[in-house]
């Protein structure tokens, strides 16, 4: 059974073709779209379409940038440590690295994690375009890449295929630390994240 | 703290407008954009805009159609018994009815509920095409009316204030019954639905 629209039910179906909305969210998204008065269905429609005539990736760290900002803000600022790279899956994750306003060294986003089982190789992911930013050049020279995959198999699989290339190049290959997060109640702590946190003790 | 593409951020940001969905959803549909390539932005863009150029409301029955199919597919049905009206909520509620295939009336979409708390009254909804409808006209006269409104307090009021507008014109004003939903289990159900189920207790 259909709406008696055709645009409507074109909209529905465009709606639950994004991830994570199924057909009665889809549905919900259409009568908001059909009833508000505020703009927002053309806002949405233009941005979706700028999204994809305007962002490009970064030259250097393959994260997005507008075209005509390449090399992006990051790789561009003049108060960033130029020899470490902190290697990120997406561009969220590096999003997530800035907001804590800690780090000040550039990034490289690989676009995804080596995934056999999802037929992704290491061809399927930014890995070259990071050795390409290794080799000597005009810059100062990279000295340390630090690993901030998720913790998942596949991140992990991923930090061990990137360090077994970088370690011969002779740059220092260090990985986030693992251990309980902030505010956590050991109690409730798992063993492997435990086990984590007692193998990367540090001395006070 | 902000993505270094301005038109990323603005695409999060219409998406997060919509009802429902966060900013965190936002940047998910908003990855999912920027790596797609099968055509889902374009289509979603063209959709969204359609939706406002293309969809107006059936002219009879209140219903979304397309501009060029007015009256609706339902209303200009030869197999419709045109002498029942159902009044409901909104178009999705209309859909409804229509998958069940048992209804063969015509419908009326109000596109709201009496609500005074949200300043939502009588004449912001679509009352007065519904009086219009019941007018004597060309047709075959409309003998009943049947309120099929949300059982909220809201659904419930819009109910009351109708059914005495309607009486009066000596047109037959029913609801559908309320009661316990198929394959509900006795034990489980509220005391308000087993107090209706009894008191529309039918002889068999």
């Amino acid at each position: 059974m259909r709406y008696t629209s055709s645009a409507v039910e074109a909209l529905i179906e465009a709606f639950a073709m994004l991830p994570g909305i199924g057909r009665k969210t889809a549905q919900r998204l259409a009568m908001y779209v059909l009833n508000e008065q505020d703009g927002v269905t053309l806002r949405l429609s233009r941005a979706l379409l700028d999204s994809k005539e305007k962002v490009v990736r970064c030259s250097l760290c393959q994260n997005v940038t507008d075209k005509g900002a390449d090399p992006c803000q990051i790789c561009r600022g003049r108060s960033r440590d130029r020899s470490v790279i902190c290697v990120v899956e997406s561009p969220t994750d590096l999003l997530a690295f800035e907001k804590t306003g800690h780090y000040r060294g550039l990034y490289h986003v690989l676009h995804g994690v080596i995934s056999p089982l999802d037929g992704i190789g290491p061809d399927d992911i930014c890995i070259k375009e990071l050795l390409g930013r290794l080799e000597p050049g005009d810059g100062p020279p990279v000295k340390e890449v630090i690993m901030a995959l998720n913790p998942s198999v596949e991140g992990e699989t991923t930090v061990l295929y990137l360090s077994r290339l970088l370690k011969p190049l002779g740059i220092k290959v260090t990985r986030i630390a693992r251990g309980i997060p902030v505010g956590a109640e050991l109690e409730y702590v798992d063993e492997a994240t435990l086990s984590r946190a007692i193998e990367g003790r540090g001395e006070l």
